[in-house]
């Protein structure tokens, strides 16, 4: 990745340009206001926010290989660190004044995330360096963004940093640096496979059926040099679990969606000589059909399709600027508090997200509607 | 549906503006110049096809309606005829001079269908009322364009009528009357349910529960009014057949393809109260992964991904118009005559199609090509 520093002379008038041209725009939260690209603009990507002279670059997106073997020597020269792929979303931690905050992948600033990160993440690193910026996902049942999450958290969610950046840059730090200092805090890292080269396929091949059995994503491969190219390959089971979560909201993603994802597991069983044996035809069509039967009788009930989120937070106003966030983004009438009420330590937060497109098409098609195709 | 002849003096001038528009291409096939409707144009449909002065309407389309009896409820206010709709290609024929000849839905002259109609289709119908257009279900294992065909048609093909219009109107002939034409010259038409009403909406639960149970399609109907307003409604089980016949075509159609089909099935499934049973699960799987494992084996074998056809003649000449009527539509490079040998009464053309789009997406990939979603 070549090494894009801004110059500070510069960056009010590349804002501005940026607001101009309609790739940046104004955002507030609470007492927070910074600017989010919501586009692309020279060299600062999606998701990249400006608060006042400090710029946290945008995360990159990753390609995927959909076939191990060629995929590796077709994207990768040399050596390569291999480190696990979890499904959760992607946040950069930074600090903001006397604040840390966590923006969302597009570039929001996230009240649960914020609010939830010092019981996972050592402050002491921001007061030791507080130009990083520090990159991880966080997953699980408690998240307030997806559906699914990994098998092995149980409840509540937990972070994973991948990568560590700097304020005002878009590089990451080199492998051995990130891990030391993630020791040095006592950070949670993502569980890390080691260096390997090509001729490792074998044991490559072996350590993805592994996590195929255990119901993992998938794996990162970050190359060892100086360009630091990375490309992801996810499992086979991992599209399974995709389209069982995703098939209550069978119309609000794209139906490519699916079918990519359809595409993605042939294409891993063709390479890892997996067949399609009835039990795993039977999950597939168990997949595809349960949850999208459950989402016309979710219908029939309520008139309209929705998912129920709980999540745990420190603070009651955190709760509440996460409600007004999601308002913002997805339109007030679609996002509804349901609780808010002290749990043990915590304030737990439940709320529904009505998924429009599907709402609106079942109650077009049950009440008898016409489709043209 | 009104009626809209077309005043003789006026339709040099519409075919010239529609062409200056780009609505209407001119087109040829062996000695037979015609001008083709690419998209509706005034009053003319997509498909409409021109032979000087004599204009055949193109087939209008048919709305779909996922739920039977609010669909029924919500689209059709009087007496409807009940029939049952076919899985196979539409076409119009007609006579043109000395010749009967068939379009496909586009407005394609299709040398298969012309070939073969006589084999079917009572050419006396044409003689003694020369200006009737019929538009006919052409389907089996032999047709030259779908996959799929129904399963009560061993091989070969079979002709289904079941509309009839005349030349320069849009109108279809009454019920009553297309009934008796059909009698009199012994033409073949489609599975006659009779005449319902809304009341019946349990005895056509059954109907269609028994067609579902059998493997046919669905059911199209016609509205007893002036108006002749037409619905269509298909079976659980057709959407499990176009899935498996088509997931060898995985990227060639849309996602949407697959994914509304999953949708009419479970909105079938939930309204004819049908279980989603293991066996129905691992059918959907089984319809899903299957072809797309084969695909993906096929392309390792041929390094492309193609389907073979067989279809017989009864002119080599007509064959050989049929490779090239194809090779124009699809690019020369994309269909590749097999085989064209006399064979009994008929001339056997085997010929395959390749799909472009998903010999270039499993190349891609297949190679380690990456994907950035």
């Amino acid at each position: 990745m070549a090494n894009k520093t801004i110059d500070p002379a510069e960056l009010p008038r590349l804002l501005e340009l940026a607001c101009a041209r309609n790739r940046a725009r104004p955002a507030r939260l609470g007492d927070w206001e910074y600017l989010r690209f919501t586009g692309h603009f020279k060299s600062l990507p999606e998701g990249t926010a400006a608060f006042g002279d400090t710029v946290i670059w945008g995360y990159p997106k990753i390609g995927r290989i959909f076939q191990l073997k060629t995929g590796l020597a077709a994207q990768l020269d040399a050596p390569f660190w291999i480190e696990e792929k979890i499904d959760g979303y992607n946040v950069r931690i930074f600090r903001h004044g006397d604040d840390i905050l966590a923006l969302t992948r597009r570039g929001f600033i996230c009240p649960f995330t914020t609010d939830r990160l010092t019981d996972f993440i050592n402050p002491a690193v921001f007061a030791e360096h507080p130009e990083l910026v520090l990159c991880a996902e966080v997953a699980g049942p408690g998240n307030p963004y997806n559906e699914g999450s990994p098998p092995f958290i149980p409840e509540d969610v937990q972070f994973f940093v991948f990568d560590v950046m700097r304020r005002n840059q878009p590089d990451f730090l080199p492998q051995q640096d990130r891990l030391r200092l993630l020791e040095t805090f006592g950070l949670p890292g993502v569980p890390q496979f080691g260096s390997r080269r090509l001729s490792d396929w074998e044991e490559i091949g072996a350590l993805i059926m592994r996590l195929n059995r255990e119901g993992r994503e998938g794996l990162i491969f970050k190359e060892d040099s100086p360009r630091n190219r990375r490309v992801k390959y996810v499992t086979g089971n991992s599209n399974l679990s995709d389209i069982r979560v995703s098939d209550t909201s069978i119309q609000q993603l794209p139906a490519e969606y699916f079918m990519h994802r359809i595409l993605r597991l042939v294409v891993f069983m063709e390479e890892h000589g997996i067949e399609p044996t009835p039990e795993l035809c039977r999950e597939l069509g168990q997949s595809l059909l349960g949850g999208a039967l459950a989402t016309v009788r979710q219908f029939r009930d309520h008139h309209k399709v929705f998912h129920t989120f709980r999540c745990r937070f420190r603070q009651q106003a955190n709760a509440e600027l996460m409600m007004q966030t999601m308002g913002q983004r997805l339109g007030a009438g679609q996002v509804r508090q349901q609780r808010l009420a002290e749990e043990g330590d915590y304030y737990l937060l439940e709320f529904t997200k009505v998924l429009p497109k599907t709402t609106g098409l079942l109650g077009h098609l049950l009440d008898g509607g016409i489709v043209f195709d």
